[in-house]
């Protein structure tokens, strides 16, 4: 057998695609008797499989050839024009990708070339670095927290740099939580519309939301003001279900014209069954479904908050989500939360080590745990046995 | 409303995101009453629309937790073990796709850097030179004809430069039908093996041969020559439905899994839902599916052939494919393609100009005609309104 040596065949870029060591982890948490708060998974409990079982039959016997025939690179147009009109905009403002993974890719491929300087906060969703990484873009991050981007830092690092894109999670931020207050979203507009900047706001977790209502977007407030320069990202994957990989980008027509054509090189289209069985599922009973999933993630939230209030030593240090699907926490200085890892699937649970969530680096003492997946039980049951993990390496500092 | 101006916003690599002009053309060909030859759409006759009803309400409904949840970004598993066994190979060999669309898009990230030689056909298929060219490429193409790639020309093309990979479609060839001879895969085969060089090989109409049996692949040369640069794409888009975008790579593991890497970035994984239910289209009556997809495409290739033998004056050369979806014509030197796809829609009905296909230019005289989506009346009545289109040019000359 003849060899190769694929690293000298292989391009630059592939030298900046690397295997995530913390998705290596991750399968450690696959292992039977695992409570893991690891994966952002949503509930499955919350899926709708009798109705998409229902639905799906349906569209595939009434109208076959469409839903397996191939489909426009915009999307499937019903479900277009359903999202137009959920968020108020005509439909040559939206299009539909395959996932918002896509999305994060289609606008890493059209804005960034090597060295173009790119803003994210910190920590900030690993995806959207996972995505960005490979076109070479240089990393500027600011500090984020529970009221979402230090604006002070935003304003100084937006002296002298001209990032691409502003990319941000305003509500309920993966990993952190957070939450931009409204007069924050005001301020950060106004900072992007006097200079000219592009925002990225990634809203995976818009309905999610614990409280009466939603805050406005950045995309709705820009709107307002008259800016066509936010693009908007969410999907169907927490409000329906991830495994469809239905999302979609709002944007100004010509930004959704030139990430379409980008889309057409990438996969065609996504896959027309998915998009019109979403189409299907949001015409029967979503805004109960919404609620729904909202009262069901607000419960398991309150259940790992109570249960960590009990179990957690002093001097570590979590996030109150107001929505989404995660706490942040933070360990006492110089406690390693990969250390933590080690010892915490001893104990049959798992979380996401926080610093892969750092562009720039950081992070080594945070951590992430999604409370979405599991039940009330195990969510207690998870979370006594991290507080033995944490003790026993506390004890050992 | 202020406005901004996107073009000055993109990066560089949008410059070469275009418009496809030939897919605008397109457009005109969804007009009612448009008899069109355009398109490479299956035969939605041959969509397997009840059996995936059937199908996916029982996945929906009995394993709904895993079809609508996030997967693994290698493909579920079931699925990637049934196209390995069915290639002869194991698992870890095997990436599944959001269509093939994909994988000729995660192959230019992975193998591309600005300026790289990449030897294609000429023509060749738009889509790949779509997935391609954004990654900046430089294209090196070699004259495809009926028995596919000139090998004299090739063997010259390669003195003095080394492409990073060769991207060929050695059986029915989108957009000319060609079909590579064995010899002509052998000879290949070791020109490739001399240089160390990789060799894609889209096979997406493998199954669609008319004749007794396959060609053995590239793939499976290479694999018996014990050369491991062979990449292999095939897809499930012409054998059960496009629109549930599932195909597949096969390469040597190190490949498969920089691919896979890159592949989380672009969309996390593919709808787990279509992986499933492919999984379970193929499990019953496959054999008997492909055979009468063989027939029923042989039979709409003769009824095309046999009305082109009526219709077409003296002068206009096409292809007589052995398999596949495609009749390639030659117009009488001068003729242009394009002014007859304007007078061919006066007359409704629709092909594709061939010059797209054509990654350096050329083929202005060229035009692809696909047989697949018609039956035997539309393709007959397309093809004398056709003629009647070429000799109202031809009376111009």
């Amino acid at each position: 057998m003849k060899t190769l040596d694929w690293n000298t065949l292989f391009g630059e870029r592939a030298r900046r695609i690397q295997a995530s060591t913390i998705r290596e982890l991750l399968k450690l948490t696959q292992r039977p008797g695992v409570i893991s708060f690891a994966g952002g998974l949503p509930a499955p409990e919350l899926f709708p499989k009798g109705l998409a079982a229902e639905k799906a039959a349906a569209i595939l016997r009434d109208k076959g050839e469409v839903a397996l025939q191939y489909g426009p690179t915009e999307g499937y147009f019903p479900l277009r024009a359903w999202v137009a009109e959920w968020l108020g905009l005509s439909p040559e403002e939206v299009l539909i990708t395959t996932g918002s993974q896509q999305a994060l890719d289609l606008l890493g491929k059209v804005f960034l070339d090597e060295g173009s300087p790119l803003l994210l906060e910190a920590p900030s969703y690993m995806g959207a670095i996972q995505a960005f990484r490979p076109y070479g873009p240089r990393f500027l991050t600011v500090p984020a927290g529970e009221e979402g981007p230090d604006l002070e830092a935003l304003e100084e690092a937006l002296k002298g740099e001209r990032p691409r894109f502003l990319y941000l999670i305003p509500s309920f931020q993966n990993p952190s939580g957070g939450l931009m207050p409204l007069p924050a979203r005001k301020r950060l507009l106004e900072m992007a519309m006097a200079r000219g900047l592009v925002v990225v706001e990634d809203d995976a977790y818009r309905e999610l939301y614990f409280g009466e209502s939603r805050l406005p977007s950045l995309f709705e407030l820009a709107r307002e003001a008259g800016y066509p320069g936010v693009i908007y990202l969410s999907s169907f994957s927490k409000i329906l279900a991830p495994g469809l990989r239905v999302a979609f980008v709002a944007a100004h027509p010509e930004a959704i014209l030139k990430l379409t054509q980008a889309k057409q090189g990438a996969d065609l289209h996504s896959p027309v069954l998915n998009q019109m069985l979403v189409h299907a599922l949001v015409q029967e009973g979503f805004p109960e479904r919404l609620a729904l999933i909202r009262q069901t993630y607000r419960e398991k939230a309150e259940a790992m908050l109570s249960a960590l209030d009990r179990e957690m030593p002093a001097g570590v240090r979590y996030t109150r989500p107001k929505g989404g699907m995660f706490v942040w926490m933070t360990l006492p200085e110089g406690l390693s939360a990969e250390r933590l890892f080690q010892r915490a699937i001893e104990e049959n649970v798992a979380f996401v080590p926080g610093s892969p969530f750092f562009a720039e680096g950081g992070g080594e003492n945070t951590l992430r745990l999604s409370y979405a997946t599991m039940d009330r039980a195990r969510i207690e049951e998870g979370v006594r046995r991290l507080g033995r993990a944490l003790k026993g390496l506390l004890a050992l500092v």
